[in-house]
């Protein structure tokens, strides 16, 4: 009882002071929220191999990995703050009234606003990327909001060096005060308070389907509702059609090998679902994938709870009727460590048990193995939402398969082709997330400048004379109406 | 128990044959469904005065009235599909490698897609614009949504003459059958199986608070949550400032004496509350617009509901301790007859009692008495979100108190300047929307061509050769990359 009073006195001191950033910071121009993120790219780099040892040690992420990451973390805010800089980022819509009949209709000016202070759940899998300064921080503060980072508990050490990073660049580019904050206390009940307390504005989170759709329950039924990003991963199917299959199942047992055991299969992104059609060359690519697979050394994950998890749904799904394992199974594996699992199972099998459309965060891949492609159509119909969808397809498999691409449309977020899921560009076209329960809200991404639409809305101002309008709404020619 | 089962049994054959149509609309071009939308706006037009009168009839509105609304939904219509015919609606953004080295990084194309099918739920107040081929109906079909209206019962007989209309026009456009269907059972219930539906992709409602948070509430507690975009009205806060008061207090009695008793009311934007501060004209004013409404002859509310909703929430408030009414009470009001009523209010009272922050939906204005800038600063930030903020201000004005257009921006979706809040201009820089409870969902607007963003969400393309990809999303340049 104490604790919780404590807790929830720690929460409400946190989210009145963001509520207090907000109003000063939202009223920063774009040019020195530009500085503010540029500064904060410059304040993580000055944290050099301290920061990258930290994660590594906390993560059992490779160094090299790490260093990879930190790069697309500085990159994610550098394009935020040029998106700042051109200025063009506001969505500014005029509907003036004719010079020559200034009466005609109303002056109506809009532009977007940002919504409140954002509370962030940053993931277990990527300690930059998409934790304490990562995507959904850098696309809160380039839209004006305040944020609050709730630390993950898994990578505390990390967030809280980013974190006083953040904090000493804020204080460099003479942000307000409380514009950034940090909150240590790793408990679930933290995570409640913080997305329920009622000056919360939006919440953004990266992990679980458990975990982001805990926070939509309780973002959702607050007494006034606010809006949550989580992008909760996916199984990210991937088609394989026949003449591919048949010409290229060498580069595709190599392509798709590297994918699944990529960073310990511990990407949202991570391939687990191959849905291949019955056919020449289908079991010499499960003998090469298997045999590639079986190649890898067991690695260790994130953590041990990742870990066990692994392990425990893995072997769930080995025990299913119908499922079999093509790797072989290797023992003896040591603290958190996994092996790449190859299974395989007929799409009539699979089209019986939904239990195999849920993911197995690691290394893990399913086969489904359909005898034509109406079984291929149904087995791709029956997945819920999806980051991404994959086809894996020839000119001549085009030919006779190109209904296919309709079908993934509303699967998917993203659709790629002859190639595999992981490894998301940070670009501007990038869609990441995707219908539920991939996202919260298949209308926005996550990466790419286009993530700061989650934390934005547009305001009107109707008849305003020009100098009272915020500058973005000005026109250039003093002469024009109003 | 027959009956909830054979309605389950109708909304599910319903749902069924939406998500049919919406497989096959979606595929339909731009410019195929621009032609459709047309053609509802014909065959709407071709009901002539049938329609006209048939609503007026339902409604109690006048056939001026309905005559004008039937214009603002035709141009709404109009211009869906103006901006279908102009094809750069679908945000398409290509981030392509260079000619020169095109493996320097992936090809990636986004553009919009739309949802699926959309449950909309039209208003009281707006037979024709807000209702069966009103803007909600008019954004899901141009989005590629296929439809289900559920016709709202007070104006049964209006909405199947629309939708027959609408059906007319999908004959002969060529359109999907069942792209869009009209639920005519009236019951909670049938809403609530609609909402509930797992092939229902999102919802629009425009109507009460409750009616907009019991089907916001239905769609965030299923398996599978989806977007509701409610239009639940607002109070529409009017910062009346000293100079303006006291220079053109004959003005505001008149702008405001129109605005507040406008359609009976019966408006979303109907301004219930009036904020000024103590000083020279604040008496005269409050006399002049006192009389003005007294003047009013008493009218007719849409319906009886609305009428005793009118006359229980307006005289619940005027027994609260501190509330003077300002307007005389007229008695002897027959059927379901609504008198405008102005009631007035020192700031200490307002602030200390929620439940004035509420909406009255009718002719009801508060006017909050404020000592100084401070309490009418307290004043503002005390309500929730709304759909407008007015602010009648001066030069002189303007100079003591522009900060109150930055408190004004958090609260509103519009905010205008010496003008009143009633009266939507259809167009691309409107907002009509704003946070919670105005709307369940800031970052959209339900009126202007903007408002099809609800209905629709990005999809990447990437490494797709150029043949294969959506027609918008390949480059005019052969030669380019891919």
């Amino acid at each position: 009882m104490e604790n919780n009073q404590s807790l929830s006195a720690l929460v409400d001191k946190v989210m009145q002071q963001s509520a207090a950033a907000f109003h000063q910071y939202r009223q920063v121009s774009s040019a020195r929220r530009a500085e503010f993120l540029l500064n904060i790219r410059e304040q993580i780099l000055a944290l050099g191999d301290e920061l990258i040892n930290t994660a590594a040690a906390e993560t059992n992420l490779t160094t090299a990995r790490l260093i990879n990451e930190r790069g697309r973390t500085l990159l994610q805010l550098q394009q935020m703050a040029e998106m700042l800089q051109k200025n063009d980022w506001q969505e500014v819509i005029l509907h003036l009234p004719p010079k020559e009949n200034p009466g005609a209709h109303p002056d109506i000016r809009r532009m977007l606003f940002p919504l409140g202070p954002v509370v962030v759940f940053g993931s277990s899998n990527f300690p930059f990327a998409y934790s304490t300064a990562g995507g959904d921080t850098a696309s809160a503060l380039a839209a004006g909001c305040s944020v609050v980072v709730k630390a993950h508990p898994a990578h505390l050490k990390t967030s809280c060096l980013v974190a006083a990073a953040i904090q000493q660049a804020a204080i460099q580019s003479q942000m307000p005060p409380h514009v950034f904050q940090h909150v240590e206390e790793g408990s679930f009940e933290a995570g409640k308070l913080l997305v329920q307390h009622p000056q919360t504005a939006a919440v953004g989170f990266t992990g679980s389907f458990s975990g982001g759709k805990a926070l939509w329950d309780y973002a959702a039924t607050r007494p006034s509702p606010i809006p949550v990003f989580a992008e909760m991963g996916s199984i990210n199917p991937v088609l394989i059609f026949p003449d591919y299959l048949r010409t290229q199942y060498e580069k595709l047992a190599e392509l798709y090998a590297g994918s699944i055991t990529l960073g310990v299969g511990q990407f949202c992104t991570n391939p687990g679902l191959l849905i291949a059609m019955e056919g020449e060359g289908l079991e010499t690519f499960i003998d090469l994938l298997s045999q590639k697979l079986a190649a890898t050394a067991p690695a260790t994950m994130l953590h041990k709870g990742i870990g066990e998890s692994y392990n425990k749904k893995s072997s769930n799904i080995l025990l299913i009727n119908g499922i079999k394992q093509v790797t072989s199974t290797k023992n003896a594996i040591e603290n958190h460590q996994a092996n790449a699992i190859l299974a395989r199972v007929t799409a009539n099998v699979f089209l019986q048990q939904p239990g195999l459309r849920e993911e197995v965060f690691g290394p893990f891949s399913l086969l489904v193995i359909c005898s034509n492609p109406s079984e291929m159509m149904a087995v791709l119909s029956s997945v819920q939402g999806q980051l991404t969808v994959s086809m894996m397809a020839t000119e001549e498999d085009w030919n006779s398969h190109a209904r296919f691409l309709q079908a993934a449309i509303p699967v998917a977020g993203r659709i790629i082709c002859n190639g595999v899921p992981t490894g998301v560009e940070v670009c501007e076209a990038m869609v990441h997330g995707g219908p539920f329960p991939a996202s919260t809200d298949s209308r926005f991404t996550a990466v790419g400048i286009q993530s700061v639409k989650r934390w934005l809305r547009p305001v009107a101002f109707q008849n305003f004379p020009q100098d009272w309008l915020p500058e973005a709404l000005k026109t250039k020619d003093e002469n024009s109406s109003a």
